[in-house]
């Protein structure tokens, strides 16, 4: 009896897609210079039933299995493999409950990240993980890959919110893990271990999320330097200082003037660093008044506090342009995404630097400079072979200064097929033997997402 | 060759105990009901390379291992069977590094809490992590337990402040986890694993921690009510308007007789509940208004903000007289530790109380309110074989409330003994296969804390 006629046993005819054209088009996620494959089919349940139907088909007929979301990761976690069964959540997207006095909500892996913060900002309340593409990622893919986002300096990540989950193992068993209270210690992690693993554990079909009381509108400064040495160190003095931006981001050169030439933006050309600072704290002009005076002590040329919102979202306008503005300058671009201590900050914009002058090669620089999280973003020309080597070989390097310098390869794009050799080099041998030995545990036929993360 | 030599040929003399007049004080922690064995040696490693070699040793000789912080724990989780080796880590106490720009704090898993509290408040920094026993209780016990505290409902528990480990396995390999970064999301979250695992993972040498700007001082208010209901209804109205409290704490009828006989507080013995709410923020005051307000029109009768740090002090005794002055009440006392949803605090409570007269015993409640934690304790006559049975009984019925209403068995205590036979029933079947399955991956032979947990 065939894949596709076992699936149709327990799923209805239009949650299961065969034909090329179609399943084609599931075949990736948003990262560059990842392998895909050509999938056999790719289905979509609406029920944990239904998952639960095609997880046991998988493993009696041992078929590889990619879970996807909505497919805007950046590391190739969700590509497909040759042969294998997409197993797409998008379809289950409810928001179950929303709960303001155990501030939770409870909801499908489908439902979309945006659409969830506006369903809870309606009750007061505030869901933080905020990623680039939060207006198109899924809540299961952000659970997946431990997404982060801006706001991750005052408000931590994915992880951080992630209460309990029900997940359907390889086999089609259903689990539930932790909780729906405030604390609880019963037993390992486990609602923990599924967060990041890039779907190599088992399908999250139900998340139970922790929520926020809704903070007060933010208001935001810019702040220019002549060096991003200047920059780094005022990041350094904002955060000895004790000071809880909602958000403290970092321009280096080459993405201020990605940024001027695509939307006019009128940032000064010889602006070496462009450091962004924003609170949502009761009183957000004084937290903005001592960061200016933080910045101008550090070396900035000029502070622009915002008075009005309006006023902060011209200035964060600069930011969120970036990434679209890099992809202007080449045919294609390269994201990567080290996080560093603070305190290592400036080495890594310098090395960054130096690296992109080694292998002349366009390397633009955003970074959540509050996390030390730096997004180098690798501009080349995909159709000329030696600067698309030329791009790859820089962003080893880029890696490999991240280690070096104490940090990790990963701060919130996850591992995928991009960086797995990577993976091995930043666990080290016990650590990798131990996270197999985990994924035998739950995966013991290797068929959820195989060569993924290791 | 006999474990002691063995033992000697990578330990100074002084590091192994093995008079049975000083091994038997080791035998346990501060949990009631639970069994406690002999030790065969008691050893105090100072250095990484000695608890390897303790390690190495114990699984050549297959001897099994009881890691020990304070013993301050309350679930038997530090208890010794009879023949174990105890490895106490209390010599390894030194606090490695204090970093205000990256906010993190690397220690040995000795460091006694309120140390770490108070060297890194030198450094305008703060770790929230605030046990009662804080004063005795270790950072690496904390760890081991995933313990929580007053300042949970603001600040979180322990878990949410560890970003990184050193671990010495059961073999006696060195296992790095995690990061000293503010991010990192490179392959599962095994750091995360380790806390709560209550030593049967691996033993926990160092450990990198995250830290908090130090806040302003705090400022509470005192709020008393004509019933446990009233109260939890100001907990619920109080979390819902989306107030941060940096604590909020809960007091039932028996708490507070106990507190006046004990103590002479001076609270009128009409009440019912006592809540006290505490705040942080830069301006307490409004925030004790506000919630002043809420608590009046949830019924409390009287409520008494402080306007001085001296004040607050005062109305906080209360609270952290409770567990004392419930040990006088009779000769021995047994303290659960029941999370629920905050939504079900006011049932948990009652429920509580109907457990109490259905087995003819003394509980007095106090709860980490605003988490929805109940320390329901249980006050017996130990002598008194009917009344130790009807107290162990009404332990069971107090779990079983708790499960019934959406809780956890542990909300910060920890499973060890005391609560092995109920982990299996929160978790269920599923749950508890793939605990010890991952207990297998770390611990293949079985020699680490054998007998806790599960």
């Amino acid at each position: 009896m065939d894949l596709i006629a076992r699936l149709r046993a327990g799923l209805p005819g239009e949650a299961i897609l065969t034909d090329p054209d179609i399943t084609g088009s599931y075949a990736n996620d948003m990262a560059s210079f990842c392998e895909a494959g050509t999938p056999a089919v790719v289905v979509l349940p609406r029920t944990v039933e239904q998952v639960q139907h095609i997880m046991r088909t998988a493993t009696e007929l041992r078929v590889p299995v990619v879970p996807q979301g909505a497919r805007t990761g950046l590391s190739g976690a969700a590509n497909a493999s040759d042969g294998c069964l997409v197993l797409s959540l998008v379809k289950m997207d409810r928001i179950i409950e929303i709960n303001p006095v155990d501030r939770i909500a409870v909801v499908e892996p489908g439902v979309i990240n945006a659409v969830l913060s506006r369903a809870v900002n309606e009750h007061g309340l505030y869901y933080p993980p905020d990623p680039s593409s939060w207006e198109q990622c899924s809540i299961g893919g952000n659970i997946g890959t431990a997404s982060g986002g801006l706001c991750c300096v005052k408000y931590g990540v994915t992880a951080e919110y992630v209460l309990g989950l029900d997940v359907v193992l390889a086999d089609g068993r259903l689990l539930t893990t932790g909780r729906r209270t405030a604390k609880g210690v019963a037993g390992y992690d486990l609602t923990r271990l599924f967060v990041g693993s890039e779907g190599s554990l088992g399908i999250v079909v139900r998340a139970v999320l922790a929520l926020k009381p809704e903070p007060p509108g933010q208001l935001a400064l810019a702040a220019e330097f002549p060096s991003t040495a200047a920059a780094c160190e005022a990041v350094c003095e904002i955060m000895a200082r004790g000071h809880a931006p909602a958000l403290l981001e970092l321009m280096d050169r080459t993405s201020i003037r990605a940024v001027n030439a695509m939307a006019q933006m009128g940032l000064p050309d010889s602006t070496e660093a462009l450091l962004l600072a924003a609170f949502d704290t009761p009183e957000p002009a004084a937290d903005l008044a001592a960061v200016g005076a933080l910045c101008t002590a550090a070396g900035a040329t000029e502070v622009v506090p915002a008075e009005t919102a309006a006023e902060s979202d011209l200035l964060l306008q600069a930011r969120r342009l970036t990434l679209t503005a890099l992809e202007q300058v080449k045919s294609a671009t390269m994201i990567d995404d080290v996080c560093v201590p603070r305190s290592r900050l400036a080495e890594m914009l310098d090395g960054t630097a130096a690296i992109a002058e080694k292998y002349g090669l366009t390397i633009g620089v955003c970074a959540h400079a509050g996390d030390g999280n730096t997004h180098p973003t690798v501009c080349f020309d995909a159709a000329d072979p030696d600067e698309s080597r030329r791009a790859r070989a820089s962003f080893d390097d880029i890696m490999a200064l991240g280690l070096q310098l104490g940090g990790t390869i990963t701060g919130e794009h996850g591992v995928g097929v991009l960086k797995k050799e990577w993976l091995a080099r930043e666990l080290g041998p016990v650590g990798l033997e131990l996270q197999r030995g985990i994924k035998d545990v739950f995966d013991p036929l290797g068929i959820l997402n195989p060569g993924k993360l290791f």
